[in-house]
């Protein structure tokens, strides 16, 4: 169905050169010896006729490609129910828009893995890779970068040669509990986002939930975690359970803003306060957060921020420049609003 | 710093066949000659040998990417900000998987625009299109169409060449402006995204919505009419404003849920109640409209089935089936909550 198309060869017989010298000119393929004013008859011609080298060519000659992979092992119901992927995404391509490069998502189960990211990598799919949830396949993503591929992490590593930036949750966590125990709480309860197997992230966050408990001489009570899984709707369910407790929380912390607000609304439901009977803490500082009510009491986490970053990591490595040694560690800031009961305690202006 | 590559010659040598073959076999070409057993051996050698073939050679023996674009002409921050184009990726996502594409996601500017998705399509970057938002390229679309490349489109078109999928959302802000005439109302505000230029969508939405207060004998009131943009934040403000009005409106239609949401706190702020006092609807049903206070009466847009229908529209087309003659038409679902005050007039169970 398509139309002929212009090829190399008809820009070469009207420049009077040959397909090699187009195929260089139109490439930018270094080192080359073509002169200027050729060059430029070659770029006239080309313009004139309308031509476009074919990427595979054009891949071919310059050794690299315009795209930016962005890696996740995650079910794809997950990625994009809470804004957090695509904050992530949105800093991304702030960086990629300038720099010239696309971003090619891969979306991956962990049966494909990293075999995935090694054929896009070695196939010159991609220029470089920024990858989500890899700590499954962290020996063999060291291997490519050992190899000289450009790859940063978004996770917490314990390899010291994978370039990584991440958002310090253990940090945030510690904040949310410690402001609730300031406010005077002792049965501060938890929902996490599950499982825990195969996301360090999480289990981080849990222990660091039981250690600033047990620091300020509170016991760890299990019956006080109920899991979630991202969406309002299991926040929801998990705070009804917790409801069912003889001896109820005063203070929730939820472990992303979705299931925070879900959880305001089981409160709600059953004819109690937020924060007068259970104060509530939320994680993200999603847009409607402070439109939520009462308005959301949550940590505001760099997400777009965490997004500029790993380009701009990325970019970096693709142009040659030496790996950080030393991983970049962002810290999310508490932001107080009504849920948590603290501005109660003010006097008004 | 990357090590030696095994490449195609290696394959062939330890194959005893010539480089193209390996080419062949390994990409699929359709039509060779080649036996099985031989194909089977190559195949078998560019494992043991940890082959991957380069794109650009694959691309070129193949003829046609592995990628599928998704181009958007909006700002990047507006694109994640809203879960609306989130949504769909995660519809489109379910069918590139089994279909063995990945998603190149292509944000740009209006100053780019076509010559954009020409060079991705002609370049053999991608070996076809979702676009969205592609009012002001029409032509141009529907020349490189008639051309024989790939492309569907989600809006609504005036030409009957491209293939396009959309949600009728005139049907659905009439359902909107109905029900609460029906509930009684007869000063309903709106709160449009703008800006209206280069967005038919919402010109529509908000003709439809003139259209359904004059069809019901209530005459339109442009006093009521307040440009939000996307983030709850501007209908908040939007709201504000509107309740300086003398004649303040009894309902209000946010023109996507994160703008109801914001609305909802501007109204009680004021000391009002919603329903009793302003009833209010919004657009998407977005996961946490149902845990908004008071629960959100809203439209549930099939966002993801249309990037679901889109993925299967342009796989077909890549594929060489004929385009569709007519667009597809999808509906939006009205869902009744607390937030309009329907609920109030029904007896409790």
């Amino acid at each position: 169905m398509k139309k002929a198309q212009v090829t190399a060869q008809h820009v070469a017989q009207q420049a009077g050169v040959s397909p090699t010298t187009v195929s260089f000119v139109l490439n930018d393929v270094p080192g080359s010896t073509i002169s200027e004013e050729t060059k430029e008859r070659v770029r006239q011609v080309a313009r004139d006729l309308g031509y476009i080298p074919h990427v595979g060519a054009r891949a071919l000659a310059r050794g690299r490609s315009n795209n930016i992979g962005l890696v996740l092992i995650q079910p794809h119901y997950q990625v994009f129910t809470d804004p957090y992927i695509p904050n992530i995404i949105s800093g991304i391509s702030e960086v990629t828009q300038l720099n010239g490069f696309r971003i090619l998502v891969e979306n991956i189960n962990s049966s494909q893995r990293l075999s995935s990211i090694e054929d896009m990598l070695k196939g010159g799919e991609v220029a470089g890779v920024i990858a989500i949830n890899m700590y499954e396949v962290e020996t063999g993503i060291t291997q490519l970068v050992k190899q000289g591929y450009p790859i940063v992490s978004l996770d917490v590593s314990t390899s010291s040669v994978i370039s990584t930036v991440f958002i310090d949750h253990a940090h945030g966590a510690r904040q949310v509990v410690q402001h609730l125990i300031n406010l005077g709480h002792r049965r501060i309860a938890c929902i996490p986002y599950g499982p825990l197997k195969g996301n360090p992230h999480v289990a981080w966050r849990l222990e660091t939930y039981r250690q600033t408990l047990e620091e300020a001489g509170i016991p760890f009570d299990e019956r006080l975690v109920r899991f979630g899984d991202f969406d309002p709707e299991t926040g929801y369910r998990a705070m009804q359970s917790l409801l069912t407790e003889t001896d109820r929380p005063t203070a929730v912390f939820g472990m992303n803003d979705m299931m925070a607000i879900g959880a305001m609304t089981a409160i709600h439901e059953l004819g109690l306060e937020v924060p007068d009977d259970i104060a509530v803490v939320g994680y993200d500082d999603i847009r409607t957060a402070r439109f939520a009510y009462p308005a959301l009491t949550t940590m505001r986490a760099p997400e777009r921020e965490l997004g500029r970053r790993s380009a701009n990591m990325v970019v970096d490595l693709i142009q040659g420049n030496s790996p950080n040694q030393t991983p970049v560690v962002l810290y999310s800031q508490l932001v107080i609003r009504n849920s948590c009961g603290a501005t109660r305690a003010l006097p008004d202006d």
